[in-house]
């Protein structure tokens, strides 16, 4: 499987993606599930995968091929994010009709992507983009998406992330939410790729990619575990009702 | 959907489930998944259940209909939790094969059952029972059960709960492993119904049901909201290469 989440928040974008791939418990892989596009100062593009490997890298390809002999629409001839959603929804689609046209058979091709990014005069966009080539958009009220194994680390998301919160914090709780899946999950596995893009910057980040005992998750992942086994013990003991 | 855990410690027995049933969104209705069967002096059986509610109503019926008909083998009559849990799931079996014999259709009548309980002079016991009818124990090394909408709430168990940590402990942690469950899907939902079985007691405990607005329930749900937002707030900031 696979866990990736996106933020979209007032100052800027976050990305996290694992990079566990499994065909069967003997067949464990180390495959990126974070792309990232862009023209310095112009605009950057993200994408973020999960689902059939076949499907995520054909589509990917499929972009860097369009990209490479300049065939147009591609990622940097169109005007706008909706517009690079509607590029990359079209393609997902036809990668997994060009496999089978059988809708029973589909699904076995399926996969979700998150596409994130800023073109230079527009805001930043993020968007979820369905097998079937649609898609939705964050806003103020939602402002994370997550595909994969999103049900573990979806707590801490919708209990501490908010829109306004600075970069800084919400990296740190979208790391938790990571933490929190890796250990319940061993189907979402090391190492982590991660990238914070500042709002109106139209500078491609370099990313961080987080190895097993990277210091700093390291540092966090055990600190937390002290703060929930703290927290827990600082609750006040139940009602004698709660015991009888 | 559900959601329902249960534990197995050094000193007593934990289970709690939620009581949220939804067939389609304009179907939802209240129904107790905790069932409480026993001798006071001589034996505790709780069976929590998860799946087709007319599975689930079925084995349960059954089961009562057979203490009042005095059918044996019935609950009262067996010796062991494990003839407990063999009776519970050759019934389980048989009501699925009851509706259909049709082994690709049996799937839309499956339930899956946590059973647990003591009979004296035998140790406590908790099995997760499968809609196939065969089951597994839990053990020191995994004591603890979920079944329905398990994933919000595993990585808090994963990471505090401990086979030798107090009743009292325990019981806070699964009732944070519901609060974050709650909070995240809308398919699990109040009232709760919660039961300490402390060990060798052979008392059968009245139990708790957890309503919207339990002043104890609600003080913990708003503290662990604060301790999780403190203690992100508490992390280091990330290093630089994080953010670059």
């Amino acid at each position: 499987m696979t866990y990736c989440c996106a933020l979209r928040l007032k100052d800027g974008l976050v990305f996290i993606s694992d990079s566990r791939t499994n065909a069967g418990v003997d067949h464990i892989s180390v495959f990126r599930k974070l792309y990232t596009f862009g023209v310095e100062g112009e605009r950057l593009i993200t994408i973020q995968t999960s689902g059939n490997l076949a499907t995520t890298q054909a589509v990917i390809g499929h972009l860097k091929n369009h990209l490479t002999l300049n065939q147009e629409p591609h990622l940097y001839s169109v005007k706008t994010m909706f517009e690079v959603a509607e590029l990359v929804g079209c393609l997902l689609k036809k990668v997994i009709q060009d496999v089978t046209d059988d809708k029973d058979e589909q699904h076995n091709y399926y996969c979700n992507l998150l596409v994130g990014g800023q073109i230079k005069g527009e805001p930043m966009q993020l968007y979820h983009i369905y097998p079937q080539g649609n898609f939705i958009c964050a806003t103020r009220d939602t402002p994370f998406f997550q595909i994969g194994e999103s049900k573990y680390g979806k707590p801490i998301l919708d209990r501490a992330l908010r829109y306004d919160m600075s970069l800084e914090d919400a990296l740190r709780c979208g790391l938790i939410s990571f933490d929190s899946t890796l250990r319940s999950n061993v189907s979402v596995g090391m190492p982590l790729d991660c990238m914070v893009y500042h709002k109106d910057s139209l500078h491609i980040p370099l990313g961080k990619r987080i190895c097993e005992e990277d210091p700093y998750f390291e540092y966090i992942s055990k600190q937390w575990s002290d703060t929930l086994r703290r927290g827990l013990q600082e609750l006040p003991v139940p009602t004698e009702d709660y015991l009888t």
